[in-house]
């Protein structure tokens, strides 16, 4: 316990074990919580509300930033807590339960629950559980590595209770900037016109009369774990890098190019890390979360500025961040996720979105978050925010997997996340199609071309053949569009379709 | 011809006739011309260009605002005019050129085709053809009854043709708010607050020096032919209705709603004009298109201000505005169309968007475009613009067709334009689903019950319920998911999948 971490004296008495806390959630409850990628989430109340569900009638809905860290979300599902999660997850179990129809999940555009939760009050928010690395004088929460959607639980719920991470230096307090936008018609205008533009305060202010609890807890986020760049990666990595030195070559962007966005995950983590041996500088980033790249590319000096709702690094990267905080404290800005995905900034500043798929279609429709179109893996978390609105819609991901058992890209995406409409750019460790301005069959040639792998080239392009016989504007046999996803589910791979449909 | 309506002398020796004019253009050339949903396009010179291309090698790329009126689009399609056309048409000859593979269509958000030109200078634009009500002293255009995409493509374009319509009275002058946006990392704020909100010029700025032709025609706009509600699209209307009512009630809403935008055609025409008897009030619209029905409801006093980029209405509706066109003229701004369709504002101004789809499915996908997943329709329009980010997105269309041989709502749409992830409320003449916040196994009951035709209903129960002992977050069953949609392409009615699938 360190109580200097609260200068609120009134909250003093309010000082509880984590045990105590959870308590005060209720059977039905619908919680919000902070966390974003692992990072910043309850570690000690939410989990013991977990573990109350082992023993009692408790079931709750939860709402968050986007994935939690340890095995909360795991626990969660295990014990039957979860009546409904939203609007993202990335847990082996949860997702077990989710495909199970044990738990419901809504998976939800990043950038647009906050909204939701303002128009919807059927969501009404009863117990926000926020973590704080401080709390001010006024009462107010100083977040830790991550913003999330914790400013519209903490102003919708009827009762907060706050997490003090000691693990975390009080010198975070400032790397936060935090609005709440008005419901509309009141929606004032982001004037976010730069990644490092303020328009907000370092803190979340709340009504500390709502505040039912402070615990304290001395658990480290979860960290993140990165494989290294392997050999797809980093030729995923060199065909963005190739493109984006050819669109500056031809003049249409600059050698600082424009901010850039990356998912989470070993792909994102290795495209970024390319920019470290690019001979681009002066760059930014407006993303939703910051991985180990992002600071390689601080420490390479080639980016000058990164904001994001929330800093999901290793634990290596992790000590070195706050053991030199100072260095990268001005470098940085946390927002809430309705702000670092708002459509309105991100098609403003023009930032450049690299997103990973499941798979794609040779029209260029993006499936990201459904195996063989029906079962979660994890949501589509903010690639959608990104996608629709930047200045360029990249899309990742390795030609085939599972010895070439599964082909990435297929007749017709099994589920879709992003249109045809909304992708420039699709990449696997084949090669890059820029599908900018293309109609549909040029399209399809452009990418059984450059991003297939050449053990499905010739399947796809006899599909792509006999279905462009047929007619249309986007030609597809009905019958066969989905044969090699039921290869796979039947015959164990994508190589066999004519299993299926002969 | 009526000199008089130029007022920057150095123009007057640059008339000619259309034919002259159209000579301008010339083989592979890109054209980007004026006109959305039939208003404010070229009447002489672009259908010069489709004949002639009946005897000589002329093949060119048009881009337009939405689609264009009278045969224009069908004659170009017909001679073999057309390489590509985008964003948007809605022409049967130059649908089958489309679906036969003769003509390339890109079909875009009609929100981000400036955008698109500003970042990809492939496309560039070698003539615009620009309908004009008149020319300013300065040499600069002021439109007729749309803006669509023609400051970019006066921007952009070698050369300009002006198209002077007499029909259209000089008192139009006043009714547009035109701001040319900056490419990014230059893209500024778009300050619209309110749907009245002006922040540009009453006229395109364009270099004079371009001008290549000034031409004069006295046909007036391609009269929209829209049949009355009838009971179907009644009953559609009296469901939103409602349900708006309800959310007025609940207190989520006022009675003056939120800015409305409704799509093109009947049932949104319908729609509309409901909101004549209704008990809201003070309404107000930021649209893209407005209809016969933005005019009875600024008749019936319902309604206080209409922004859009054209005006698109019948021979009687438009003989009633332009004889009374002080009447209107302080209630209507027409704005280009990606600040019309423009995420930023359309979020900020909370929409309340209503587009009508062509199918549904049971998770709440919606196809609005292809139909049986291969033949293009029309496009996506702006729907995708306004669905993702009003503050309610409803989507409305009948439960079935052609004696009930198709259901619009199926397992699994057909073609995906618009997501789970942004659709809020689905309507058909059997009811209202209200999908925000469900997981996909709750939207399915609820879109069953409440939308689909009692001839179907036990069908797509049936489907739904087997697929769902299948497993997953979305359950499906892809070896049937379109078996509705083969059965109809080979039996002629989706009532006869078993046919399929047995």
């Amino acid at each position: 316990m360190n109580e200097s971490r609260i200068k609120h004296a009134a909250y003093l008495d309010k000082i509880q074990t984590p045990e105590q806390a959870s308590k005060i959630i209720k059977h039905e409850d619908v919680l919000g919580v902070s966390g974003f990628t692992k990072a910043g989430d309850s570690k000690s109340v939410l989990p013991k509300v977990a573990e109350r569900a082992r023993h009692e009638k408790l079931k709750v809905t939860v709402l968050s930033g986007a994935s939690l860290g340890y095995d909360t979300d795991a626990d969660l599902a295990k014990n039957g807590a979860l009546y409904k999660r939203m609007p993202f997850q990335a847990d082996p179990t949860l997702r077990s339960s989710i495909n199970n129809h044990d738990v419901l999940y809504v998976d939800q555009h990043l950038g647009q629950t906050a909204d939701m939760l303002q128009s919807l009050d059927s969501f009404k928010i009863d117990v926000a559980i926020i973590e704080a690395a401080s709390i001010t004088k006024d009462g107010y929460i100083i977040p830790t590595t991550s913003v999330g959607n914790s400013p519209i639980f903490t102003e919708k719920a009827e009762k907060i209770i706050i997490e003090i991470n000691t693990t975390f230096p009080e010198s975070m307090a400032g790397i936060h900037d935090i609005k709440l936008l008005k419901k509309q018609p009141n929606r004032e205008i982001i004037p976010v016109t730069h990644s490092d533009t303020r328009i907000g305060e370092p803190y979340i202010k709340i009504n500390p009369e709502k505040v039912a609890a402070i615990v304290f807890t001395k658990v480290p986020d979860c960290p993140a774990v990165i494989s290294s760049p392997d050999e797809k990666t980093t030729a995923i990595s060199n065909h963005i890098l190739n493109f984006l030195e050819k669109e500056v070559h031809e003049g249409r962007l600059t050698e600082s190019l424009l901010p850039l966005q990356a998912g989470i995950g070993k792909t994102a983590n290795a495209i970024l890390s390319g920019f470290k041996n690019s001979p681009f500088k002066n760059l930014t980033m407006y993303s939703e979360v910051l991985q180990d790249s992002t600071f390689e590319l601080f420490d390479s000096g080639k980016l000058l500025f990164a904001s994001a709702s929330s800093i999901t690094v290793t634990e290596d990267c992790s000590k070195n961040i706050f053991n030199n905080f100072d260095k990268y404290k001005d470098k940085l800005l946390l927002r809430p996720q309705n702000i670092s995905n708002a459509a309105e900034v991100i098609k403003r500043l023009g930032v450049i979105g690299i997103n990973t798929a499941i798979e794609f279609d040779i029209y260029g429709n993006v499936n990201s978050t459904h195996i063989t179109g029906t079962h979660m893996m994890n949501g589509i978390g903010g690639s959608g925010d990104f996608a629709r609105n930047g200045y360029l819609s990249i899309f990742a991901c390795p030609s085939i997997s599972k010895e070439g058992r599964i082909s990435h890209i297929v007749p017709m995406v099994s589920h879709t996340d992003h249109t045809e409409h909304d992708i420039d750019i699709l990449v696997t460790e084949q090669g890059l199609a820029d599908i900018r301005g293309l109609a549909p069959v040029e399209r399809a040639q452009v990418i059984i071309k450059n991003c297939v792998h050449p053990m499905y080239k010739d399947q796809l392009l006899e599909y792509f053949n006999d279905a462009y016989k047929l007619g249309g504007h986007t030609p597809h046999d009905l019958e066969k569009a989905f044969s090699w996803h039921m290869a796979l589910k039947t015959h164990g791979s994508m190589k066999t379709p004519e299993l299926i449909y002969n």
